[in-house]
């Protein structure tokens, strides 16, 4: 997807999730946004863990379908109703313990209906991909 | 799968999930254990929510998981380092506002290294499915 | 999903894929419809199979994708521009050498714009499950 | 993935294909081999489409199958029984008509069981992406 003009910055996607989704919102921070997506972190803590010491399959999850959420509504604007439809994952590697998730998710198609992205997710500091997603959005219709 | 004997039964899998999984086994009742799976509750709360007053799709998610999870470890019990290897989810209908969420899982494969299961996932009370997943666990070696 | 009215039977669906898809029509049948969906059969031929001796991936994805979409072409009718948009499928066991492959879908939902459906694939005469797919179709707007 | 010595290259890969699926190795082309994976071609004709004119998805998710086959077996060498055991695809453009196809395959796991990659794949010449796969093989023990 070529370059372009956002319509939200990562400062107003955080002031978004604060605004919509204030259960969940202070784990996770928009690290920056890139001409094919964004990146999102999430700030691991004991509870995002499952036993081994690895961040839980659904945080993991989470992350994913946060990071596709932001690179679609970072070009369309907030549309807070903007839902999943579907997605995909394979859990590839257990994550380093005690260290932030970086999820950098590409914008793969920006339609009139549903948006694709995907995305790796790589414990920070680290070349291996932990996981992988894949996410399709359904854009509301009042667009 | 043909029934068989189970390895845990319904109250041995809440004690394993309220000792290996702290953080969340509050939220979560097994429900019972049927010839093909399990029936896993989640108990929704203000927290589950998302713009729209529907279920956020990682709390789903967790939901369909956690219901594959127990009627693997229904068959062979209390392995807790089973772990997710990929899981593929369809988000349907929009679950009913202010009800718990039923999700029911069947095993479709029990092997050495790989199992997996499917999940409808469905508001309590409703005959529509809110959601489907397929979820494949990798079972440790030292099984 | 309730039983409801078809708008395609078993003979019409074989007769729309004779017309519209001469590629492959003749590799597969169409052995009844369901309350739930459609049962398809693939026509197993040397053609189909791989190293050791079972039938190809993309084969078995073939099936049950078009399984689902019988599925929805028996409520919707001949609407063939109807398309998949995404899918998942888990190979799970090896098939039966020198079987017929039966896929029974049942559709879970059928929207306005997307309808989804899941597909269990066995071996003729085999309990075994040998593939599950879910798949996800797009409904042309001009229904 | 880091870069690394091939077991295979491009033309080996085409040799052992021709010899091990002679039903199908025809349709396709291994363009090259990258540091982290394999690019394939999908010789398209008339009996790879559908209604509309578009290349069916059957024959799209083969052409996704096989790139990662080859990513993986660039690596390990010619294993013949190394299998599918799940695929996800997400099919988002239709591809350009009467132009061949071409799979980017990357390899984002080869681990001692399970080997995981995804896949761009485009119509020559144009850089919009028309469908993207991930796809798990189970590599067989005797390694």
């Amino acid at each position: 997807m070529a370059d372009g003009d956002h319509a939200m910055d990562a400062a107003g996607l955080e002031a978004f999730l604060a605004a919509e989704f204030p259960q969940v919102a202070g784990q996770f921070a928009v690290e920056g946004l890139t001409a094919e997506g964004a990146v999102l972190r999430l700030k691991v803590t004991e509870g995002h863990l499952r036993p081994g010491g690895t961040v839980s399959g659904p945080n993991i999850f989470a992350l994913a379908d946060l990071a596709v959420y932001c690179a679609i509504l970072a070009r369309i604007g907030p549309q807070a109703l903007t839902v999943t439809t579907s997605a995909a994952i394979d859990f590839m590697r257990k994550p380093a313990a005690g260290v932030d998730l970086i999820g950098e998710a590409r914008l793969l198609k920006l339609g009139r209906v549903l948006a694709v992205g995907d995305v790796l997710i790589r414990s920070e500091g680290s070349a291996a991909v932990a996981a992988r997603a894949s996410v399709t959005y359904s854009i509301p219709p009042a667009r």
